[in-house]
């Protein structure tokens, strides 16, 4: 290892849809990346050849002499013990997946696999606005719920590296269906959560709003935010009614690893204000006495287009 | 430091009645204890020179060379961060009591305070059936619930050591109230839980049963397991409706942590079975797919005499 050598690490995001790979530093300039159809590849063999090909790609875009110290990924159901992909839905490889140990036999670099949330839990800490802290929680709100914590510092996998799914603990025994429990959650906080809150308050309510001309599958998050700017009651209280629900149970999240702060990602953030005013409202009313005042609700900072190949990056950083 | 010397550490438990002090090895043999009534020393001083004394007197009954390698402490509200007490409702030094730095002035060891929830967490791990876990929760069923969270084999304090505070978990926003909060978890399961149950059952129902010639401020614990003995109807459906609040709560902590195992210990786990069973079963139902089979749900092995003692000396062998 040579003084003045730059220190690289290849971060890959594989997702349902796409595959995001890149070359990150430690400073989250991703100096080279692309991206590839994961469907393309429903062949695990098939799929980590043409993997190892395109980071061979990426490092002759790579000027001056580095190394690379590893490659992170975040995949969907990873098992970080293991090594593995679990019986994750949204990709062709079924069952129990050992994907770093066939990956090893490809490339000689040390390998780390961990799921989306928790890779962007530790993004936030490397690459984001947590570089300070050491007990924090990021909640991922896209499709589901999703969320990382990290505590003393390090990330908290449990027993068998399915801890930390929240979107999955019950708010309501009688309530909606998340396609794995009863009242979850992310039934009610998430892009979907608040599209299925608009259409219960269309149900609910005889408003008259524009959103009684869209059907389901085509209502999507930045529809909602643009009709809370104009007003429209139905936007607002569906925003309200998320924020309530997500406020409080930050609150009661708050009584178990009691974090500095939370961090909010992934479409239902973006829409800022509307979903962080309520939330903030909410998780301050319902915190304990002891906790009030003292835990931050923030947005994360990994928001840019890089944000997944760094998530998965800082993971062989988090080990540097 | 001589090899052949013993090793031993000094335990205490500072509790709103009584204070219990014992020395004791890593195998834990509490070697010399006593009690003394807290309330007698309403000046921290005061308390803190009579509980030195106390200790010196445990010593000369200590046979052979000895070392001691610290003093831990159990104590309501304590900081472990700043070893202080703060606003323990119990005890007669109000406010935010700077514990272990008066204490520091008095002995010449070194000194670790943490609430007893988790110095029973502490204690699981060293002494009881935790030790070969690295993720697991103690919860304590006392006049309250407490707990006690590890996770990577370490304590979780949280960011200002408020963490695991799960007897304040809201479970029903328009329930009983805690003290604290509404609905709070501790309301429902707890001795005191389990007593409000039997109450709110002789209201809803008609049976007739021996419960009815009991006062509230008579009924205990053990009264309430002799009676489920008995097949009593009142007593059987409230360890029913405990256990499925308990179990459904525990399921949700797992989806946070995912630890290899609950321990209950206190008041309300020596009821055994009675508490056990449904737990167990509504925790198992209510457990998502991939955590069933996988979470245990055991007894404490802290449950002694001397638990609270061995409790508080566990700080210290953590360290070691």
């Amino acid at each position: 290892m040579n003084i003045g050598m730059k220190k690289l690490v290849v971060g890959v995001d594989i997702g349902g849809t796409l595959t995001k790979v890149g070359i990150a530093d430690r400073e989250g300039e991703v100096l080279a990346n692309s991206q590839f159809p994961t469907q393309d590849y429903p062949d695990l063999g098939d799929y980590q050849r043409y993997l190892v090909q395109e980071i061979r790609t990426l490092e002759r875009e790579i000027s001056g002499p580095y190394e690379l110290l590893g490659l992170g990924i975040g995949a969907p159901n990873a098992n970080v013990y293991r090594g593995t992909i679990e019986h994750a839905a949204n990709l062709a490889w079924q069952g129990i997946v050992p994907f770093v140990e066939e990956l090893s036999k490809l490339i000689e670099l040390p390998i780390k696999i961990t799921n989306d949330a928790n890779a962007a839990a530790i993004g936030e800490k490397i690459y984001g606005n947590a570089a300070d802290m050491k007990d924090f929680i990021v909640i991922t709100l896209g499709t589901g719920l999703g969320s990382g914590i990290v505590s003393n510092g390090q990330m908290i996998y449990g027993h068998d590296s399915m801890a930390a799914e929240l979107g999955h603990v019950v708010v309501d025994p009688n309530g909606r269906w998340t396609g794995l429990v009863q009242g979850g959650l992310e039934a009610y906080v998430s892009s979907t959560g608040l599209k299925r809150t608009i259409f219960a308050l269309l149900a609910e309510s005889m408003e008259d709003t524009p959103f009684r001309d869209v059907a389901y599958n085509d209502l999507h998050g930045e529809y909602i935010t643009e009709r809370a700017e104009q007003g429209d009651p139905i936007a607002l209280e569906a925003y309200e009614r998320t924020g309530k629900i997500l406020g409080q149970h930050l609150a009661n999240f708050v009584a178990f690893s009691h974090p500095e702060a939370f961090f909010l990602l992934g479409g239902l953030a973006k829409s800022g204000k509307w979903i962080f005013e309520p939330t903030q409202k909410y998780m301050e009313e319902a915190l304990l006495p002891f906790y009030k005042g003292k835990v931050k609700l923030m947005a994360s900072g990994m928001t840019g287009k890089n944000a997944a190949i760094l998530g998965a990056a800082a993971l062989i950083w988090e080990v540097q």
